[in-house]
């Protein structure tokens, strides 16, 4: 069964690495009235919400230890989500570095009464792993197998350059 | 990609019936405190709230209309599940009957410091098909193609006949 | 005062066993939009959240510990209860067993403007008392009084008798 | 049974006015972490929100239709109430004028491990009652029975004596 | 900056007691369809709720402590706040006792298509400072400098008079 | 006072733009449990939502129309923000566009203990007025006075070339 050979996977690889597979992670929500502004969309911020949760799931499901947001790259909502209809994140680990990972997340509406399915917004999250009195701690290497995932791989090194640039910039 | 491809299918199968491939939802949770009692175990009715939820996602994958859950079979809840553990819930479309559906959903717990999943629970719930203005509507059948989904099909019935005896008993 | 007299026989009776009057429990909410579908009906999962509130409550008062719930009996959903319409759920102790007890619970709607009231569910759920590191422990006897008490009482055994068989067949 | 007994009394003094015993509101909740300080008591406003609702729903009852509050009386909170414990709360209506009401509601804290339970507050609150386009409409008249419903109506009628001389001091 | 400079007064009155500017808090949110009854207003229960929120938030700017409500005035709600409106909170300490204190907290509703603002309610609570174990522990002096300031802190003195007053002969 | 002040403004400068201080709005929050993870910290996530409700405020007070939130730049967070501390957010706009106009927030922590104040995050959001019917309207323009406000003004357009010229690279 998918479940139990996924952590089977995760078991075997604990010292070694660990694959993108291992921290795939789907969050499926229906839109509720609570969450929308009057016109019946949803609100920006509770969709960064659900991102933000979607990401540290696959960045635990990764570290097998507690994490924080360090930072959430520009985001661009394409396509409003209304009330009634589903939200489908999808998040997967794209990239390990020394305390810090980043995870991607793709975020769809999906309109079950029309069977149709939109992109929203793919947003790109870093966070740093802590151990138990919360110091930032190693984080496993993650090994690449396909050629997305190597994409995926390559370009989050690109955009951690982008912003230790945009940091450095800041600060002088 | 697969979003992509389960939409296509979805599409393509309208009329002549869907795959259970089309209802299939993962929702997955972060155990936060105020979901616990004071031993840091999750409510049983907050397991219950998000199996309907799962639940009633994949029956609007199915139907494509508003649902409403009809009844729920018994449940045991096998492993408590903790604050910070992940509740991970799986559910599809079991049978399509003719204004109702069988849904299974099956629960787990993950720790993610351990990296292991544990089984929670298996509920089976039944859900009717509502028009818009409230009444029940026809559901589209349900292709079955694996032995697995053949298995549940089988089953699905099997506990249909007995409710229907069960509440024969009680009404007479 | 009710209140007060209800309490004063609860502490007569701590040793000896409680009645089903000390563990009866009532709660009454007015349905949000929050927790309703887009037709306005209460979702079934909010309806199981608020039955193990309510029996969790029955099962402190006759305890006097924490308590974990086990399982939950089938359940059907007679009426929909619509939003800006009162739930009420009763619950009291059906019967005490080794660690464990049986709570019932039954669920009402109100339409306060109709000014009538319809019956949801009966829900019969186990819940296993916890001592305070999380162990088992014993459950103080329960003493059933009136014929309504009795019949409850003895049928509870025979859901439990029902429960052992089926749970019996499944593992075997 | 008590509950279908409530309601046909209820159908029978629809027109000639409303017993006490008709808005009578019960009202029970364990109090989680997230309704408290960090010192584990039960915020104030927690509180007050539940006495409105309590209040309302008794309200409700009494006038059969919708009702919106207009004034609370001081209110003391004389015991914390911690978390893990239950939070009772019972309303009823005290007196009827022409278009609003007088609702009582008693706060009482029950510790289900010691099995005791304490007075909180007392609260009193002003409804009045609204028609379906939220114009103020007529409440049906009240009927006391027993000496302390008649002592609750008394003294309802010079608390509303209260409130109206103060207001009429403050814009004087 | 105005925050920088919130902060350095602060700093510097810890000792000789705190000006009513360091204990100002401002609320603002947009009222949801979840805190409204059916017909688009929101409910008592939640204005109380925010109130008490605001006013503990300035107790504790000038305590630098826990707190806890004590009591709360009497309260009229003067004009209905409507879903999608803002409501904005202004809370500030009137007076200082010796481990209590008196903050007002002044209610509008922002009507932000019309771009107008109505007072809905004015409330006067009393906190109780609590040191880290729980126990009432001394609140640092007030200082008052605008005639306005001199006013509340007066007719807070006068306040503090009649709850005292209404209290002894409550219990007398 | 203050808040009148700020509504008769608002009013006097509805046909031919609005002041910076007309949108101005700030919220303070204190951090509940249900909102940190278990190393006590606030959820990213929460933060997010706290932003975008803080920059819709301040639209909509710029605009007297409903908004949507069209994108969020960058956001670091530099500080985390412990469960029992207050967070407080402060908006305005920045600049108006034709149908869109940028917000800035920015996100203290003020832990009231010690009496410190420590800057979390700073955020640019751009938001869409809509209509009565969904669809993108005109924003009044935006009037600066202070050199704050034009470097403000100034920025908020780099960042706009910014962004399209990203959108641009992307598409191409």
């Amino acid at each position: 069964m998918k479940s139990s050979a996924k952590m089977l996977k995760r078991k075997g690889t604990r010292d070694d690495g660990r694959s993108v597979a291992d921290s795939r992670t789907e969050m499926t929500e229906i839109v509720l009235p609570q969450e929308a502004n009057l016109l019946g969309n949803i609100l920006g911020g509770r969709v960064m919400h659900l991102i933000d949760i979607a990401g540290a799931i696959a960045a635990h499901r990764h570290c097998h230890c507690q994490v924080v947001t360090a930072s959430v790259d520009h985001l661009d909502f394409l396509n409003p989500i209304r009330v009634g209809e589903l939200i489908v994140l999808e998040a997967q680990v794209n990239r390990a570095f020394h305390t810090s990972l980043e995870v991607g997340v793709e975020v769809f509406s999906e309109n079950y009464s029309k069977g149709d399915r939109k992109h929203t917004t793919t947003a790109f999250l870093t966070f740093v792993a802590l151990d138990e009195i919360g110091n930032p701690c190693p984080v496993p290497p993650l090994i690449v197998s396909s050629d997305e995932e190597r994409r995926r791989f390559r370009e989050a090194g690109d955009r951690r350059k982008a912003r230790l640039e945009s940091r450095a910039k800041q600060s002088s």
